[in-house]
């Protein structure tokens, strides 16, 4: 005998399609125009917290055992532990002299150096890359990587993921190495010499593992007016050169120079942007609200919402490092962009 | 003063991070090998249950108001409205003589017909796509697109969306047109006629919105053996040919041949599946799990999930259409597959 | 002792060059505005010339010895043997009951269908390609092929190779094959049905061998007012769905239809267009000498040479099938076209 | 009455068909297998030579009117005026003080530089690019581009055009432009700064015009030995970064060194290959012929051709800058490379 629905009344159909797994379309919103939300308010972390946090860190966290990291992570209260709903950031530190264990991921991962100066490196699959203060490292998926501290200092970092995303997808593997000494032995050239991401051997892929920043400040300066953005001011991507494409294909660094003064134009995207005030201190108005920040401050923008920056300094340039989920909403077709 | 975070212990110092919405990467699971966790169990939905619910809602859901459709999803019970974490499949029913108000949305979206006949057909922008059984109709991204089913009996087809990706992304644009009489003026060609997907206007980019069971029946009889696949039997995907790659970019469509009595080799993939049983009955085992379907049934094979398939007519073949977020994961690098 | 070279002037500078084979650029043309040369005039072939040879041909040109094939070519009078600089065009016969010895090639290569019913058929490694009127096969580089004519009528097709590209660039390999009988095993079923350009298995390149008439037809014909081109009328390029691209890397193969009187505007192009009158009769305008054409004709419109075509009849529409190296030039950047 | 050929022999029907601009394909050679001839054969030219004459031109080849440049070209003695079938080489010399009229081609080129120091510069569009022994410029398509010598010291370079492959294909288009004083005016910054090929704004394609020597040479010297070619050495290609591809579309650049006494493996391929040496002296040897070759010669390897490469001193490396074809062979699926 065929199976029936009951029909005496919507709710009682809704509730028996309950029961089976099933929902009609009309238990729904009532259909109209729709545009996205944010996926929570902006939010601003303080540099003092954080660094407050890793000092308290270096003497209760210790990293001589497997695969432990000393690094915390912005958690948006709107969320569960994420920066973003598809991107994780955090600052990491490794004490002077101090190596920590190696280990490898499918998530994308970058890191880009608040403290550091030659002797403080990471080295992935045995290629190493030195991190200076403002180099940007591109962590190849699934490569075993650590990082060694050989000098006095105490170096720290910005690591940002695709880690939201990924827990969406349910697709992330993670393995740790269970050996610190591991990778010892590895190039004595920092990989930004071998792989310059213009020049590579016929046929193989360019590559570029490391952006330094003796090279991206003078490509900020050097910009022509009429290249800046009206939204970012000075703005550059940094671009994978195997295919002239995004940093990553699920997400992008960006790096960015307001002049002394300096106030964007209003507009607002589909795509997240977690900013990092590398150099100097403004505001952030978004969706109305004034985010007043300094040098080292962390400002997350979600999407879809009207956000505008202001360099509150008549004499120095800001410096905003800034990670954004763009590529991926562009390589799927649903990136949208507005001027207010 | 400069800010201070408790030494005490960790457990002091995580509260105080919380409290200021950081997390420490050692509050995390102890690092060990992990890799991803299907979304949910597997989960069989009986045709007889989706098809008792569709007939009550003919007399019980109207559809002559704005943007109203009569269309049943599979909610699985791991999720909240979703098949899978990504992907969102109902079964939509138009009356005899009824046509349903036109609306647009970002979402990437097809059909596919269970029962139709020349005069039920999608209107997208003024195009025409006849529906037939086992046509799959292929949406326009932000394209106004109604139905109208013109013959004597009812239509059926199956929605799939990519509703649950951009619900996490935060990125669906929807809009509902007013007028139940909108784009009655259209092309008298059918679509699948005038953009065979093999021939285009120079310049112009090639399109295919319709693919006819006409034409992917035959092709599927006429596979040769070595093409089979081990784990899918006969197996063909519906391709965009403006760039030979998937259906959508967030998902793509398959249509499958198991032979009678031919069982599939086992193995698993970070991808979903979500499959329905066009023709033919058998099992499908996930997990170690059993599944009995028949024709009409759906069946998800969640995420990194064992399973394979089995026909279990010794005389008839099975045809199984199926959607897969797969093309996303491969996009962005993820996708990962083992035999077992 | 260091070399030196004669200072008395210019000219006996440029004989010492000469004899060193050497050239200074000083030598060549005052330095002025250029353009490209068209590589010669435009050119007509007449059908009935062609058949005769063919007819001719049949009592004089045997094919059963080793990959003689009975076509003839046409040789523009500037050229030594091609039909344009870059592109060679024939009409080869296969009597009925013949058929022709297998050869492979690295030349692109295809074939459009004057004469053939089912039962003319190509193989290509194994798969078979039938040759119905109007019909368009794509040969598959370095692939074994043969033609088979299993009718009781003689069977004529167009041949367009890249032969004078490959002569320039120095890089074309051919093989023979030394036995008629090879390849008479092959796939029953006809490839259009097996690869329709818009299906493959998961992983696998889309291919499209055949593009058949049953389908380009009424795909021009369903063509919408507002998709012709002011220059070309109703046209279509047969695609490549692999890549969405034109048919072969170095040429594309268009169809055109011009309505019963219409005349198209003038333009001109980097771009050589080989044009066969497939249906209908009329004239084309080419650096003002006006070419009068006839069903079966031939035409060659050279580079950069101002052109239009012209229906002469009111009451029959005419269907040109050409033939361009535009793919090349717009692949590396030097495709240029200009509106009278 | 039908057009009728001769059919009393094939003699009487060849020359018919010669009458009426046709060809028969039984006329050309009998069917056997074939590869590519090479071009002609290898070739050398001294530098004492090419310098001697650049000496002699500098008192004969003004450049103070419209576009003249002191440039010499190798010309090989197969062919009219290229170095190969595709590409042309020369060697140009700006004198001290010296400045040389703006003009724009289609045609594209390179300039690899011999002798200069900053200020030696080439300005594109505004855009200026300094020329320091090494570095190699890239020329924009189309772009106005002049040279300015402003040092105490004459500069030379190498130019390389694909002038022979732009000159079959009948498309080169060139502007000289009037005036000596034109972009006088120009950016201050070496667009190597500015356009680092890894950075550019959102949205804008990545660019590099210009390739540091300062760069090349240590990411030459830093290669692992295990990327080394057994045919080519340590060798590296100079990338567009804007797609990872070739140097353009038509031709690659490359950089070669080989170890003091390192000889490589013989190979042969459809690419041309013209090599200058930049640092060192060897040999190469080509179908059997041994070339020796001294600092600043030039040798050109034809297609197809047997070719092997040695360092014959035992103390200093040799370093080989080269151009070659490859890129358009391999864009349209025509190269092909064999190991003896």
């Amino acid at each position: 005998m065929a199976t029936k629905a009951p029909t005496e009344g919507l709710k009682e159909l809704n509730a028996w399609l309950d029961e089976h797994s099933l929902r009609g379309l009309w238990q729904g919103d009532a259909p109209m125009w729709r545009e996205p939300d944010p996926f929570g308010p902006a939010k601003l972390w303080k540099w003092d917290t954080i660094r407050a946090g890793l000092e308290a860190a270096i003497e209760l966290v210790p990293t001589d055992f497997r695969d432990t990291r000393r690094s915390i992570h912005l958690a948006h209260p709107s969320l569960d532990g994420g920066a973003t709903n598809t991107l994780a950031m955090a600052v990491q530190l490794v004490k002077a002299g101090e190596s920590v264990y190696a280990h490898r991921h499918t998530l994308a991962a970058m890191r880009f150096v608040i403290q550091g100066s030659r002797g403080v490196y990471t080295i992935t699959d045995g290629e190493k890359c030195e991190m200076e203060r403002g180099d940007l490292l591109v962590q190849r998926s699934w490569g075993w990587h650590n990082h060694v501290n050989s000098t006095q200092e105490h170096a720290m970092w910005i690591d940002c993921l695709d880690t939201g995303l990924m827990a969406m997808l349910k697709t992330a593997f993670f393995e740790p190495h269970s050996s610190e000494k591991f990778q010892m032995q590895h190039s004595p050239v920092d990989s930004a010499i071998r792989t310059p991401g213009a020049l590579a051997p016929p046929g193989r892929l360019l590559q570029k593992l490391s952006y330094k920043w003796s090279e991206t400040l003078p490509a900020l300066e050097a910009m022509l007016p009429e290249d800046k953005s009206p939204f970012d001011g000075r703005c550059l991507e940094y671009r994978n050169p195997a295919n002239g494409g995004p940093t990553f294909p699920t997400f992008s660094c960006w790096i960015q120079m307001l002049e002394p003064g300096e106030e964007t134009a209003a507009h607002r995207h589909t795509a997240n942007h977690l900013c990092y005030a590398f150099e100097g201190s403004g505001t952030t108005e978004v969706e109305g609200e004034e985010i007043v920040w300094e040098e080292g401050d962390f400002v997350v923008v979600p999407n879809w919402s009207w956000h505008r920056h202001r360099n509150s300094s008549n004499k120095e340039p800001v410096i905003i490092f800034s990670t954004t989920d763009r590529p991926l909403l562009e390589a799927i077709g649903v990136y949208r962009e507005q001027a207010r």
